[in-house]
C-alpha cells in the first residue's frame, strides 16, 4: 500500500467546478486513489506516508487535461510557421509525416510528455500515426493518455489503417490499464467517407470506447460538409449517428446555434484549441455560447506544428481573453470558467471525469503543485485569477499522475532529457536533413 | 573601465530589424556601451573582462522593451477581473488610487521591476501617479525607465498635477541619467482638455522630451473625440499639433485608414497592448496595417490591473496570434515581426532606438540570455519562431541593463524579493483591507 500525502497546501479542488480556495488543506492518496481532501487537522489517517510533500506556499490543483493534441508533432516545432493551411499541410507536414518511423513517434511523443509534465499536464488525448509507439512513451514516463491511431479514408491504405487502429484499440481496451484510455480517431468528416465513419461508430460502441475527431475547425470544413452532406459538419455527423457514440470533437470553431444545441443535447465533448485556431487564422470558437448550454468544453493545444508548445495554461488564458474580445463582453469566460475548462471540463469532454479532473475522494490522484513564490503571483488578491491571467507553466513545481510523482521541484523523474533531445535530434536530422 | 563579455552565444542582434541567428558569437561592452558584436574569433580585445559570461546553449537577444505600462499597478493584480471597463475604473481602481502613498508607488513599482527583469524586460515606459517614487524604484534596481507623471485635466487638482509633473520632468531631463528618460504624460484626449493639451505640447518641445498618451483605446474613445472635436482621436490630436512633438500613443486600437497614414507620416510611436485590449474587450488593433506603413510599433503590457502580468514575451505572442485571426491571414505578423516589436520596434516607438533595442556597437548594453535547455525549445528548427511561439518568460536566464547584470541564473541581484513582498503586503492591507 503506497501512501502519498500533500500537507498544508492551498487547494482548489474543482469538485463540481468549484474554484473556491481552501487554505491549509491536506490531500492523501492510497495506491493512486484519493482518500482524503480537506482541512489538515481533519485527516484521520495514522499511517506514515511513503511520500510526504510539504505544500506550504504552494497551490494544489487538479492536473491539467490536454483534450486534443498530436504529441509526436514536437518533431515539427518551428519547422514551418506563418503559412497558409493548405501549403503548410501539403508541402511541409504531410511529406515528412510519410517518412515517420516507430522511433520518431516514440521520441517525439516522449519529448511532448516531458514538456507537458513540466507544464502541469497530467493527461492528454492524442490522435496520431503509429499509436503503439506514442502509448509506449506515455507508459514509460507514467503520464495519463488517451491514445488513438488516426484514421483517414482518402488514402490508399485506409483499410489497413482501420484494421490496425481497431486491433490497437481493442487490445488496450481489454488491458484496462489505469492510465491508458484508448479511443478511435477518424480524422474528420471531410477525410473519412460516410461508410467508413459508420463502421468506426459501430466499432467504438462495440468496444466501448470514445471517438476523437476534428469537427468544424475551419469555414472551409463547413463548406465541404454542406457540399457533401447538405448540412453543417455537426448536423451531418448527427445525421449519420456519430453522436450515439461518445464523441470528443476537436476545435468546433464554426458552429451554428443549432450545432451548439446538438453538441449540448448529445453530450459531445469539445476540445477548444485557441492557440492553434488563432495561429492558423481558423477563427474564434463560440466558447461563451457553448458553456452557456452546459456543454462539456475542455482545452487542447493541438500539435506543436501549429501552436507551437504544449502549454495548456496558455490555452486557458487565451480562451478567457479571446472570448471577451470576440463577444465584446469583458465578463465572458471569467478566470474560474477557464480554470474549469483546463481541468474538470477537459476530463468531462474526454469522458474521464469519473476518474480525473477534480480532487475528490475516489478519483485517481492526478494533481500539480504550483509554486507561489514569484513576483508575478504577488500580491495574493485571488489565486484563480493569478493562475489564468498571470501564472506561467514553469510555476508548476511538482506533477503527480495516478499518485506517482513524475516531476519534483521542476525535475522530471521518469524521462532522461539529454537522451530524449539526442534521439529527437537524430529523427529531425533524418526527416528534415 | 568595466568590461563585460558574453562568449560563444547564439545571437540575434535585431540590428535594422534583422532576426538572423548567428552561431558562436561574442558581445563585449565597456562601461555599459557595446563595443563588439560578432564572431567569437573576431574579437580583438586583449583586456581581461571584469564579468565573463558563458553563452553556450543560450540565445542572446536585445532586452525586451515594455512600451506602455503603469508598473505600480502590480498592487491591483487580481483584485478585480472579468468586469466591464466603467465599473472597473469607477468602483475598483480609482477609489483605491486616490489613497496611494509614496510607499505604495515605490514598492508596487519595485515589484513590477522584479517581474519585468525576470521576464527579460530591460526598459519600460511608465505613466503613473507620484512618478518620483516609481523612478526611485527603477534607479534602485537599475532597470531602464521612461517615467512620467500622469496628467488629468478633469480633476480639481489638475493644475497642481501639471506643475508637479513639469518640475519632475524638467529635473530628470537636466540630470541626463543614462537609464532614466523622462516624458510628459497627458492621460488621453478625453481626459485632458484642449487648452491643457496645448500647454503640454509646448512644454514637451521646450524641455525636449517625448509625450506618452493613451490614444483610440476603445470605440467609446473614438465616439467621444467625434463629439468633442468632430474628428477621430488621431485626427483631433493631429489638428491641435500634438504630433509636432515626439509622441508615443498607447493602444491605438480603433484606427481609420487616414489615422494610420497620420501615424506613419508623423512618426507617432505605437504601443500595441494586445493582452489588455483582449481582457477589457477593447478590440483588436490593426497591427498588420500599421506595420505595412512602416510605422514604429512596439508592445506594452499595460498595468497589472488589466493584463495581469508584465510579461512582454506573452504580448509578442498575442500580437502575432491575433493579427492572424483578425485578418484571416496566417502569414500576418510573422515571428520575426513580433520579435522586432518586442525589441527594436519598442525602442523606436519610445524614441530610444538611438541607444537601445538592438545589439550594435555604440548602443547601450541592454540584453538577455535565454536558456535553450528546455523541452519546449526542442528541436531547434528556428529560434526566432521558438521565442515567439513556444518560449516562456521564465526561460530568460540572465538580464543585463546598461552593461550591469541585474539577474543571473534567475536570481535578482538588486532587489530583495522577500522585503518587497512584505512591503507590498502592507500596502495592500492598508489600501484594500
Amino acid at each position: 500500500m503506497a501512501i502519498l500525502r500533500i500537507e498544508n497546501a492551498q487547494i482548489i479542488t474543482m469538485a463540481d467546478g468549484d474554484a473556491t480556495l481552501h487554505e491549509c488543506w491536506t490531500l492523501e492518496a492510497v495506491d493512486g486513489a484519493i482518500t482524503y481532501v480537506g482541512p489538515s487537522e481533519g485527516l484521520q489517517s495514522a499511517a506514515e506516508p511513503d511520500e510526504r510533500i510539504d505544500g506550504s506556499d504552494c497551490l494544489l490543483l487538479p492536473g491539467f487535461v490536454n483534450a486534443h493534441t498530436h504529441a509526436a508533432m514536437t518533431l515539427f516545432r518551428g519547422s514551418a510557421d506563418d503559412m497558409p493551411l493548405e501549403p503548410w499541410l501539403h508541402e511541409k507536414i504531410w511529406p515528412i509525416e510519410a517518412k515517420l518511423t516507430a522511433d520518431d513517434v516514440y521520441w517525439g511523443t516522449l519529448l511532448g510528455c516531458a514538456e507537458m509534465l513540466r507544464a502541469g499536464v497530467t493527461c492528454f488525448n492524442d490522435m496520431y500515426h503509429l499509436p503503439r509507439e506514442g502509448t509506449r512513451a506515455a507508459m514509460d514516463c507514467g503520464i495519463r493518455m488517451c491514445p488513438a491511431g488516426v484514421l483517414l479514408g482518402i488514402v490508399p491504405n485506409a483499410e489497413d489503417m482501420f484494421e490496425e487502429a481497431l486491433a490497437f484499440t481493442r487490445e488496450f481496451a481489454r488491458r484496462d490499464d489505469l492510465c491508458i484510455h484508448p479511443m478511435l480517431a477518424p480524422h474528420a468528416p471531410y477525410t473519412v467517407p460516410r461508410e467508413l465513419m459508420e463502421r468506426v461508430i459501430g466499432a467504438a460502441q462495440e468496444i466501448g470506447v470514445a471517438i476523437h475527431i476534428h469537427l468544424a475547425e475551419t469555414a472551409d470544413n463547413v463548406a465541404t460538409a454542406m457540399k457533401t452532406y447538405g448540412a453543417t459538419p455537426i448536423q451531418a455527423m448527427d445525421g449519420i449517428g456519430l453522436f450515439e457514440a461518445k464523441v470528443l470533437g476537436a476545435h468546433c470553431v464554426h458552429l451554428s446555434d443549432r450545432d451548439i444545441e446538438i453538441i449540448a443535447q448529445k453530450h459531445v465533448g469539445v476540445a477548444h484549441c485557441p492557440g492553434s485556431n488563432l495561429k492558423l487564422a481558423s477563427g474564434i470558437a463560440r466558447t461563451r455560447d457553448l458553456l452557456a448550454t452546459g456543454a462539456h468544453v475542455g482545452l487542447g493545444t493541438d500539435g506543436s506544428g501549429s501552436n507551437n508548445n504544449l502549454d495548456l495554461l496558455e490555452e486557458a488564458r487565451l480562451a478567457a481573453l479571446i472570448a471577451k474580445v470576440s463577444t465584446g463582453d469583458p465578463t465572458a469566460v471569467p478566470a474560474e470558467a477557464a480554470l474549469e475548462m483546463a481541468t474538470l471540463g477537459g476530463a468531462r469532454a474526454i469522458f474521464l471525469d469519473y476518474c480525473v479532473g477534480s480532487l475528490e475522494p475516489g478519483k485517481r490522484c492526478d494533481c500539480i503543485l504550483v509554486d507561489l513564490d514569484a513576483p508575478h503571483l504577488q500580491p495574493r488578491h485571488c489565486l484563480s485569477s493569478h493562475m489564468i491571467y498571470s501564472a506561467q507553466a514553469s510555476d508548476v513545481k511538482t506533477t503527480i499522475v495516478d499518485g506517482k510523482v513524475l516531476m519534483r521541484d521542476r525535475e522530471l523523474l521518469t524521462i532522461d532529457l539529454p537522451e530524449t533531445y539526442a534521439k529527437v535530434g537524430e529523427s529531425v536530422e533524418r526527416l528534415f536533413g
